[in-house]
Order: C-alpha cells, then sequence, then structure tokens
C-alpha cells in the first residue's frame, strides 16, 4: 500500500481527555476516532490489527475443537429474564424496546442466548462436548467510559461457551482452552501471565485472567520467579514459613514514649523519627459482625481485606475512619492507635499479619493524641496472638507455593477463562441424556477475549515517546519504506523496488511516496509504529544503500540497496509466531 | 472436520412459517435458528459460508483501492438530525436512550457517521478520492420480518462510501465499484446480472442493482439477449418500431355488441367468448391532477404506472376502483369499460400503449353493465391518439436499445450501487479545498452488498427437492467422504485415507465418522449441499472403488480408491473462482 493512498489521518495533538499511551496513541497515528463517550470508529490501520488478531484467535480456538457461531448482538429480555440477569445487571445493561414493544437488550455477553440455542438442540451425551464461540460486536452501558479503548462501551469480544457431561470433561475442556489460550497471546508475541483469578460469586470453581504486563495497567499481580505461580496482588499466597510462626522477635531497646505532634500517617511518622516505614507498625481498625477490630501490619507493607475478611470468618467489614472510632475511654486515637498500653477490658479483637512477628524494637501508636512508642517489643509490651496472612502481596514477597520469590508487574485483563459449572444450565434447563437415559444439567465454561482491547494492551506493552512499536505478528504493515524525495526519479526508482521485492516476500509493506518532508515521514513511521523502516534517500543511493531502522529497538543499520529487502524480509521472519500448523507445513 | 464433532444439527421438517426453499433449507440443513423475528444465530456451517463470502468481498473491495473500517452500530441521534433522517426515517429506525438519556439508534446504513467522519479529518484535494468500506451487522426494524434471511431484522451488510472532487471523478470511482461488484458476485459462483434501477428521488443520478437470478425471487427484471441491456420490468425501455406509430391495425369484422353478464376481467371475458387475453382490450381508469384518464392497454400486457406517469407529466395517479366510479352518466361502468361509443363531452383524457395499435377485430368494455363489443376496430369505431410505451416489459419483449429480445427472470437484489452526488455532502458541509483554495462538497457514492443475503440468494439459485446445491465458492466445505459404516475397519481405513489426502490436496473436506445409517448420511449430505460426495462403503472397498457424486448435477461416477482424492480435487479445483491475484501466482 502507497501511504499515499491510505487513509491515516496523523495528529500533532493527543485529544484532551486521553490519559494513557494506547488512547493518546490510537488516535495521533489515525487507528481510531471517537463518536460518542465510549463509542470509536476503527480506521483502516485498526481494522488491520484488529484482523490479524482475530485470525489467530480462531485459528487456535478452531485448532483446541471449538467452532464458530454467530449471535444477534439485539436479543430478546425473555431469555435474560430467564437466567435472572435482566433484574441482576444494572444500567450498564442497555435496553430497549422494538417497534412493536417487545423489550430487548444489546447484549454484553452471550451466556442465556447460548444455553437457549444449545437446549433446543442438543439432547444426547452423544452430541457433547460442544464448545462453541463468537467474534461480535458487544455494548456495556458504562457509567464512565474512559481509557479510550480499554473502557468503552462498543467494542470487539470473543465469547465462547462450552458443553460437557460432567464436571471431568468441562475441566479437560478448561485446559484445552487455557492452552489455547497461552498459544494466542504467544502469537499475538504480547508478554502476559495467566494469572489466578477471584472466582467472585461461584466458589470453589476456577477461573484464570490473561494478563498482558504494561506499567500502565490497572491491576496488580505477582509472579513467583520459580514456579511461575501468578495472581493478583489481593489473591497471592504468601509463604507461611514454618520457622516464622514460632519465633517472634526480640530487640534490646526500652519502651519509650514520644511526643509526635501531628505526625499520623506512617509516613509521617517514619520521616518525623527518621526510621524505615518496615519499623512502624501500622494498626487499622474495622467494624464488623463480631464487634472492633484492630488489624496489625508492618508499615511498608499493604493490607488485604479480602485476607483479613478470611481469617475473621467474615463477610462484613467496615474501615472505622477517623470521624466515627467510639471506645469510650478515648484510648483509641485516630492516627495514634497500636496494641501497646490498650486498656485489658478492651472489648476489641487483634489480628496481625505474619510480618509483624519479626519486627523488634518497633515503633506504633501510643493510645494517646500526639504520641508515640518507640523501641516497643512483643510479649515484654503486647501480647502477640495467632498471627495470619494478611498482605496485599508485593515484589520480592515470598510465594506461598515454592521457595520462589515474587515480582510485581501491572497488567491489562485480556482474556478470561471461567468454570461456570451449572450456573446457566440449571436455572434454564439446559439438560442431557446419558447412556442411561437419565438427565443431567450440562457442565458450562466461558471464555472471553476482549479484540479490540488486546489492540489497546499492545500498545501500552509497546510504545515510547515517539508512538507504537508494534510486535511483528500484530502490526498493521511489517515494514515501511520511506522514500526521502519520492520524486527524485532516481530514489522513486530505489524505494519502487525494495517496496515491490519486499511484497515479492510476502511482506506487508508501506510505501511512503508522499510530498511531504522527511521529518514528516520519520515521525508519522516512528508513531504509527511499522517494525522496520527502510529509509532511502539521496545520499545513501550515491552509495549505493539504505538504512535499515527497527522501531523496537532504535538499531540503525546501514545495507546495500540490493540485499535490504532480503535482510528485512529476514528479520520480519524470525518476530512472526506461525501457528503450529504453519510451522508443520 | 469430522462430521461427529461438527455442531449441525439437522431437521426434518421446516419451520412453519418458512416458504422459501432458502428459509427452509437454512433452517433444516443446521445454519440458522431465529431467536426472534427476523433475528438470527448463525451456527458453524452458516459462519464459514459467511467467512467466503467475506473474504472476497473484501478482496475485491481493496483491489479495487477501497480501505476497510469499522464504524459504530450505536450512532448518536445528532448526526441523523443534521442529514434530516432522525424525522425521515420510519419506525425502521431502532431508536433508543442511554443510561444518560441521550439518544441513539442502531445504524441500518452510516452516511451520517462517515460524512461526519470525513469532514472531521479530510479538507484538502490531496486526501481525495476517498474510497472507505465497512463489514458490519445492521439493524431495520421491519414490520412484517419475513423469508427468513432476506427480510430480517439484524444482518450482515457491506456498506461503503466514497469521495470524489467531482462528478466526473466519482463517475471514474462508479464505474470501479461497479467492476468489482462484477467480480465479487462472479468470483461466488453466481448467475447474477447488473441492472439498472430506479433513482428514486435523486433524479439524473446513476444506479444499479446487482440481482441474483432466482425462480423465487421478489424482483422481477428483463435482460436483452443481443446488448445486455438490463432493468427491473418497470423500468425497461421498450423498442418503440418506426412503422408501429404509424400504422393502425384494421380488421374486417363488424362492430357488435354482444351479452357478457357477469364477465369483468380480462381473464373472465377472454374465457367466456373463447378468445385469447390479447384479443380484449384492457382499459383502466385513473384520477390524476388533469382529471380522469383511461389507459388502454392489450389483455395480455401489464400497465406500468411509472411508465404511465411520465406520459402523462403527473406525479399524482390513482387508480380508480369499483366503488368510486363518477361519470355522471353512467357509461363508465367498472368492468364493462372501454373507448368504444364513449360520449363525446365525457372530460376524459384517453392514453394508449403502443402495442393496441396492432389489435384488430379486438374486444372491449361496452360501456354498460354485461356488455361488450366483439369486432371493433380503431379508427371506424374508436379514435386512437398518440401512443407511449407504457407497458412492464415481459419475457420475448423487444429491446428499446437494440434489436435484441428481453428474456424474463426473477431476481435478489443482493448489491447497489448508488451515485449520491452531494446528498449528504452539501447538508452535512463535507467540503474540500481545490488546488486555488476554492471550497466545494465532496461528490459521493454508496456501495452496499447484503452479505448474509447472499448466503440466502444462492440457495435460491441453487437448490432441489432434496436440499441445497452449493456453488463451490461458497460451499462451507467443498467435499464430503462419506464412510457407510465407519467402524468397519475396512472402510474407516479407506475413508481415512481419502479424507486425509483431499485434506492435504487443500480441499475442504468433512469425513461423515458418525453412527448413523447410509440414508441420514446421504440425506444430509444433500441437505446441507456439499458439491462433492465420496461414498465408501463396503462393496465398493471389495472392489477398490469410491463412487463420486456431484451434488449440482447428481452424476455418479465410480473412482478407484487410489486416485479419487485427486480426482475429486481436480473437480474442485476447476470450479473454485480465484481471485485475479491468485491467478497471477
Amino acid at each position: 500500500m502507497k501511504l499515499s493512498m491510505l487513509h491515516t489521518p496523523t495528529l500533532k495533538e493527543a485529544p484532551k481527555d486521553a490519559e494513557i499511551p494506547s488512547h493518546k496513541l490510537l488516535v495521533r497515528g489515525g487507528y481510531i476516532r471517537k463518536e460518542a463517550a465510549g463509542i470509536y470508529t476503527y480506521l483502516p490501520l485498526a481494522v488491520l490489527v484488529l484482523k490479524k488478531i482475530e485470525r489467530i484467535v480462531c485459528e487456535e480456538l478452531d485448532r483446541a475443537g471449538a467452532q464458530q457461531v454467530l449471535l444477534p448482538t439485539v436479543q430478546p429480555s425473555e431469555l435474560w429474564q430467564e437466567s435472572g440477569r435482566w433484574e441482576q445487571y444494572g444500567p450498564e445493561l442497555l435496553r430497549f424496546v422494538d417497534r412493536k414493544n417487545t423489550e430487548f437488550c444489546y447484549a454484553p455477553t452471550a451466556e442465556e442466548l447460548i444455553v437457549s440455542m444449545v437446549r433446543r438442540d442438543v439432547q444426547s451425551y452423544r452430541q457433547l462436548p460442544l464448545n462453541l464461540y463468537q467474534v461480535q460486536t458487544k455494548f456495556r452501558d458504562e457509567i464512565r467510559p474512559r481509557a479510550g479503548l480499554m473502557r468503552g462501551r462498543e467494542f470487539i469480544m470473543k465469547d465462547g461457551y462450552s458443553f460437557d457431561v460432567d464436571e471431568d470433561a468441562a475441566s479437560k475442556t478448561y485446559d484445552a482452552m487455557y492452552d489455547a489460550y497461552h498459544r494466542i497471546f504467544q502469537r499475538c508475541g504480547l508478554d502476559f501471565r495467566p494469572v489466578e483469578a477471584d472466582t467472585g460469586a461461584i466458589g470453589g470453581s476456577r477461573s484464570h485472567e490473561f494478563q498482558v504486563l504494561a506499567d500502565t495497567g490497572e491491576d496488580r499481580i505477582v509472579s513467583c520467579d520459580q514456579c511461575g505461580y501468578t495472581a493478583n496482588v489481593e489473591k497471592a499466597e504468601l509463604r507461611r514459613s514454618t520457622a516464622n510462626p514460632e519465633r517472634i522477635a526480640q530487640g534490646e531497646a526500652a519502651l519509650e514514649r514520644v511526643e509526635t505532634p501531628g505526625q499520623k500517617t506512617i509516613e509521617d511518622v517514619a520521616t518525623f523519627l527518621k526510621v524505615k516505614k518496615k519499623k512502624v507498625l501500622k494498626s487499622v481498625l474495622f467494624e464488623s459482625d463480631k464487634g472492633l477490630v484492630m488489624a496489625l501490619i508492618r508499615g511498608d507493607h499493604e493490607l488485604n481485606e479480602v485476607k483479613l475478611k478470611a481469617a475473621l470468618k467474615t463477610t462484613h467489614l467496615a474501615l472505622k475512619t477517623d470521624g466515627d472510632l467510639d471506645s469510650e475511654d478515648g484510648s483509641l486515637v485516630p492516627g495514634y492507635m497500636g496494641p501497646v498500653g490498650l486498656p485489658a477490658d478492651l472489648p476489641i479483637t487483634i489480628v496481625a499479619d505474619d510480618s509483624v512477628r519479626t519486627m523488634a524494637d518497633f515503633i506504633c501508636g501510643g493510645n494517646a493524641k500526639d504520641v508515640h512508642y518507640i523501641g516497643a517489643n512483643w510479649a515484654r509490651d503486647a501480647v502477640l496472638m495467632e498471627t495470619h496472612d494478611l498482605r496485599v502481596a508485593g515484589n520480592r514477597d515470598a510465594c506461598g507455593r515454592c521457595n520462589g520469590t515474587f515480582r510485581f508487574f501491572r497488567g491489562i485483563e485480556v482474556g478470561h477463562v471461567f468454570f461456570l459449572g451449572t450456573k446457566y444450565s440449571e436455572p434454564m434447563r439446559c439438560m442431557y441424556l446419558d447412556q442411561d437415559g437419565q438427565e443431567h444439567p450440562m457442565v458450562m465454561g466461558c471464555y472471553g477475549i476482549g479484540i479490540t482491547r488486546i489492540m489497546a494492551a499492545a500498545i501500552e506493552q509497546n510504545n515510547d515517546q515517539y508512538g507504537i512499536q508494534w510486535p511483528v505478528p500484530l502490526a498493521p504493515y511489517e515494514a515501511a519504506v520511506i522514500a526521502l524525495n519520492y520524486d527524485d526519479p532516481q530514489i522513486g526508482a530505489a524505494a519502487d523496488g525494495v517496496y515491490t521485492a519486499l511484497r515479492a516476500s510476502g511482506i506487508e509493506t508501506v510505501l511512503d511516496d508522499r510530498d511531504v518532508r522527511p521529518g514528516g515521514k520519520f515521525n508519522d513511521a516512528d508513531l504509527i509504529g511499522f517494525p522496520y523502516h527502510i529509509v532511502i534517500g539521496s545520499r545513501g543511493i550515491q552509495e549505493g544503500i539504505a538504512e535499515v531502522k527497527c522501531r523496537k529497538t532504535g538499531e540503525r543499520s546501514k545495507i546495500s540497496l540490493e540485499t535490504v529487502a532480503d535482510h528485512v524480509a529476514g528479520l520480519v521472519a524470525a518476530e512472526r509466531r506461525p501457528s503450529a500448523d504453519e510451522t508443520s507445513v
């Protein structure tokens, strides 16, 4: 494709509401345009990227035995009423009536419709397993659409649903989908992690999120450098040392009360007393259905309420904030609380994180305004009862599954595999008859991939101040021939030659033949993010060379005009991620 | 793909509301399922067909210089208000509000959105021409969805829009799109005709419909066997013989009044008087803004109101029916009208079709209840003024553009190219600056293809009492290996061998490995419509042969097991329609 013919209106300025790189660069690079809040048009370059993603997704799902279908976007309310989601789903479900006043919605997912379809056509165990997916536009009426394609309202999702005879069979399907997802994101050329995810309301079920790693990601995850165990920081299990629970550290300092006027946060106290935050004990007060709870944790750690609830065996927990502490004798002073010197008869449960066991000569609140203790130690100054894993996992924490160490990442969820069980098949009566004529509900799984979101996530992971750095498998074009002055017959001819040779080698190539100054051409190529740039100018022509630039590394090399097409074709081929089928041919 | 793994739930019975073959066969063959009126799910076989159609469409449009984009389905009302279509479009436009009460619609077409996009990003003649298209789900809230995919509510359409600097340039784009459409339907393997279409409200503009020929089509067209001129029967120009207008036939019979009690229609009168319908003159009464009009036409012809309006230079024309004839003297009797013996002072305009000139000794109404004239002749019995082309064209009519003869067809509109001019660009201010800095509205064209409709139209054209007869380019699989008893090790091995060999030759093949009786397998293969069936049974194995059946012709041949895969691969290859690009490789 010649750039002069390609509709890719690049912009100098990003839109004012754009905060993250993918949003800015997709608009600036001429990939997308906003039509309404959370609703975008995809321009030609974006369509090329989306088609590549879709192709990879479909190929790998087909290979894993799934079959592609296409379900309507406009779905009758009756089905949603049957599953109960018509009531449960809030205003994010876009609802409307047709000309005959029948209620419909624009589907954000399709569990109801697929179940209705399968129960109609599948009656026997002989017809199972069945694994169906679609790539279809979805709508979710987000209250605050933001971050460009990250949280849009209209988006393209691959959603898949599997039907099996029992949990074992469904588990195998789950594993097959997990593996397929692995291959999909690998073939996209992305750095990602499958992450054990919270199963929410459905206890005991399995669920993994596939997270693309990027500093701008909303999700925080840790991954073990040894066993690969990866989880959301709030779910990640930390190592419960066998030694630690026995050993309680003891220091040598004497307990002392010090004035800390106005120093209420851990940050404040550590700075004021010139110590590291890990020397300060953090005490956080909660109201629970079992009364007041004081949770203790090291100053540099983050308390994990999910784990705290589990430790307390409660589902109700509310943080007590400054205004509403209610100890009658005034011993609980916001910002100055601690386990030392608390009245023995104060009705409060104290619960501590494992890590506070190793704190000695520590600092904690003085249970009086503007006062802290220093040189505090367990046993001597306060009783330390049983401790728990109460922390949000962080970088360099100990893995709960092996002897490895966690590394911290931020991630963007691009895929989700979920073991549904009979959540939909039971209420919606999606049943089959087994060999003995006995009726059972089908056991389901569901599997989502955000097609448009992958495009944005790939950019979050691959960009610099100049623009996008596409991984080769997702790039709209793999190489760009930049003719510095295309109208010069020598340059034009050389550029045409390289362009033609690259295309003949099967490399998706653009030729920048525009009447634009060199700076503008370089900027656009960097912004749009073509993986390889071949620059052809008059100086190079005289030397018989072209300059090749790798967008990702910035490496530049001079290659003879005769061999440059072969050279770049080799570089591109090395970064392609063919499907296993293609490899084997 | 093994049929045992393919989700294609075939049915013995068609749904009760299905009237046309494509609707019946798509449901029975396990291609589609109805989810609500005019809203369908596409099962795996249908998705395979749709992907093939989409691929052909995209390849040919890309080759013609168009670029693929993707526009949102949910579009803000503001844009539609700008073009005026928010008011003009009736209840077929599905409208709704989002959670913030902002008005949107589910787009049935996208002129407004594309114009809004182009005017934002394109300002200069340097950025033109621009030709953008998308393949996207559309919604049209039909009052009476029917005929399966033919007139559904949610459907997939390719819609394209071109922007040019002036009418000449836009005309070239129109021609390029016309050619691309030609190639598209050719590559789909369909028998079709481009048909000159009515341009409706926009006078003087060009418009062609692409019609797939099928006896069940809603549209009636004629096509000249010599010059190829093809048009809707209502638009088709008939030959105005240079001789005929001069010559008025004269017969020899005497004028006579005969009793024709209760014989009001042409059919009735012809039967009653034992003559052909072409001997009876049909007289049809209209009310127009120029008073009463009596149109005369031969009894076997169909009056064309579009042409009649043009001949009368009027836009208002209403058929006068039995109840409301208003000649005061009672001379105009429903069912018994005619030009003979009308009172000279009756305020009525008589207008006649060219063909009545050659009528002699004809029959016409007696202008009295239960009476007709026989043996009527022009001049002697009634004055024949100027005549016109007032007929709906029919089979064997004379072509208006050459000496050829029309053939009549029924067709299904699957594509439409339309020269829009500045209908949208002027009111919506989609302007560009020319080389001299002068502002002009862009000149537009729009181009639609019904992707889901092509699937149905292909079936209307290619089916028999047993099922679908897919043209190879659209078939979900090109060949089916039917193992009569797959569990028999010899048959299983032979079938596997042929299946593997076909796939290795690049033939899209299914293997019927199901535990189903031979009759069921044959029925399903015929119903689903695989173009070639290779039957492998125990008798054939003993003879070392397989039976090959061509679904379209029904031809069967016995081919040795060793060569059958190559043989079928050759047959399939001969019916594929590669793109020009592929051919040249």
